[in-house]
């Protein structure tokens, strides 16, 4: 039965899938090569290969196409390889010394688009509008239940952003606890008694100094602390909670931002490895004020050393001002 | 000005290095290839080149060699690329809602060999002895200004462990505050009265499930919640605060163990990139009880994904009771 366990020293959860074991030769990237196989062939992701993933949860199906069959254009399963699973209730074990949860939860994978060869920057406008909205129901469906507390919605692309298939594809993951984040908003606003999103928005549009671009719905920045080389954060001007709050024009507007941006880290940053992160409110716990969703993408430049696992201070070489002024140059190039 | 910036959304520190900044194309992961330039004409490492750096801050030299020129066992630099420089007082400034301090600290690079193809499993126990020796020295020397609250020893082994040269050296780095780091040390002191990590020891050894090693002087563990695929423990059964209080007999042991260990990791574990963490005490703060040293050994065999990034909580696919028996039998065969 996988498990989540509580470190008692940094205060970390890790989860651990214990059923199975990845030998040292099985890992990604045991061959030291940043490039990951292309195989089609065998590829679970690709139109034709249904068979090789679990049962499909959601797709965006051709009419008159069965279940499991080719004929979609989106499709959602389940995370074969997670240490998640929604039987039974939330429980907790204490053994001598430590503290571990049952893997009660759910892990769910997006497959983006049946073309093995397609990235998100080759998307068309409507593929990634239907991605958000997929991303919306998902999130709307999985919330319902009492016992999911956090939605963590994020993408890996590429081996360096702790991606182990190439084939394009977004992750779900719904927690039965509140994961250790964001908790600066809440203190913010327990001290201040406004959103710290909106204050940061304003500032930013006001400073100039680390803004990306602006738009009617959303504006994009630099963080003032970036932890990675050319981080973004996309944040909508109006307040939202929960990412599932936004609109149909809000959804329009963020892929048509989202398609630009991929374009932009393809021709402009070297085409590098890459996460989007989804930051937005807990769920089913009690209600504290001062959430207010965005994304992250932080594209991936530079790897972990030693120094920001073991002290949390990340190590970024490019001021976000100098990363701003650049991307916005760039973004007005394409 | 370098400068460190506080994230309010997340509360992690971010030390930018503004003097400079790196264009996409010249990160060292840029290529999409995980071997680091082999060339030894330029590194700055090298014996001969000692012109390519600063000045160097302490040497284990050949009699009647001079400083900055060849005739070196192993030589202590300053890190040419730091966004830390001890100059002034500790400053903090506030500009708007956000955070900064000045880069006040110190980081320095050691050079461990001046053999540009010597890796660690290489050295004989004679050099890691020095090593640890010079880790000890420097480490004393950083610790009587009183500017200084934290320092952090790591090395970097390949370029999935965040290195960026390939010539074999380990970093110092003296913080000018206390980063966010194993406050469980002093949360369960407070609660239990004792130490968590002479607990952790003991309960270890009674259960054995984890324990990889022990010698007279140490243990070897995969931790409870390990975030790392065979991420490994090395815990002094005496309970030291920090690190320069170990004598020259566990030096003399601790050597042994490493040597044998990234043998371990080049033999077994298909030679993966990885760090060394010291995990020390506070400095010249207000003292409080609970802290222990100990060593981390995090094999990379996994890139952080978007859920580490978003949410801290590791994905790790091997159960650290599964690594600590393979650990165990692996160590019998060197």
């Amino acid at each position: 039965m996988p498990e989540i366990r509580k470190d008692l020293v940094k205060n970390h959860w890790v989860a651990l899938a214990n059923d199975q074991a990845l030998k040292p030769c099985e890992f990604p990237i045991a061959k030291k090569n940043l490039q990951i196989s292309k195989s089609q062939e065998t590829c679970p992701f690709c139109e034709g290969h249904e068979n090789l993933t679990p049962p499909e949860i959601y797709a965006d199906r051709i009419p008159n196409t069965i279940p499991d069959s080719p004929g979609w254009n989106l499709r959602v399963i389940p995370n074969k390889f997670t240490a998640f699973t929604l039987q039974g209730e939330f429980d907790k074990k204490i053994t001598g010394i430590y503290t571990n949860y049952n893997g009660l939860g759910k892990h769910e994978v997006v497959i983006e688009t049946p073309n093995h060869n397609e990235e998100f920057f080759n998307y068309d406008q409507k593929r990634i509008e239907s991605l958000l909205s997929v991303f919306q129901q998902r999130y709307s469906c999985l919330a319902q239940d009492n016992r999911i507390k956090y939605i963590q919605i994020y993408k890996n692309r590429g081996m360096l952003a702790g991606s182990s298939l190439e084939h394009s594809h977004s992750q779900i993951l719904a927690f039965p606890f509140l994961p250790r984040r964001n908790e600066g908003l809440i203190h913010y606003h327990q001290q201040k008694g406004h959103c710290l999103i909106c204050d940061m928005l304003q500032y930013e549009l006001e400073s100039k100094s680390r803004l990306v671009w602006e738009s009617e719905k959303f504006i994009l920045i630099c963080p003032y602390a970036s932890r990675f080389s050319y981080e973004t954060w996309i944040i909508p001007r109006r307040h939202m909670e929960h990412f599932p709050e936004i609109n149909t024009e809000e959804i329009s507007e963020l892929a048509f931002i989202l398609l630009r941006f991929t374009n932009l880290m393809k021709n402009s940053l070297n085409d590098p490895a890459y996460n989007f992160i989804f930051n937005t409110a807990p769920l089913n716990s009690q209600y504290k004020a001062g959430n207010h969703w965005y994304m992250e993408i932080t594209p991936r430049m530079l790897i972990s050393s030693g120094v920001e696992i073991a002290s949390g201070v990340y190590m970024n070489p490019v001021a976000p001002e100098l990363a701003a002024s650049m991307l916005y140059k760039s973004l007005l190039e394409i």
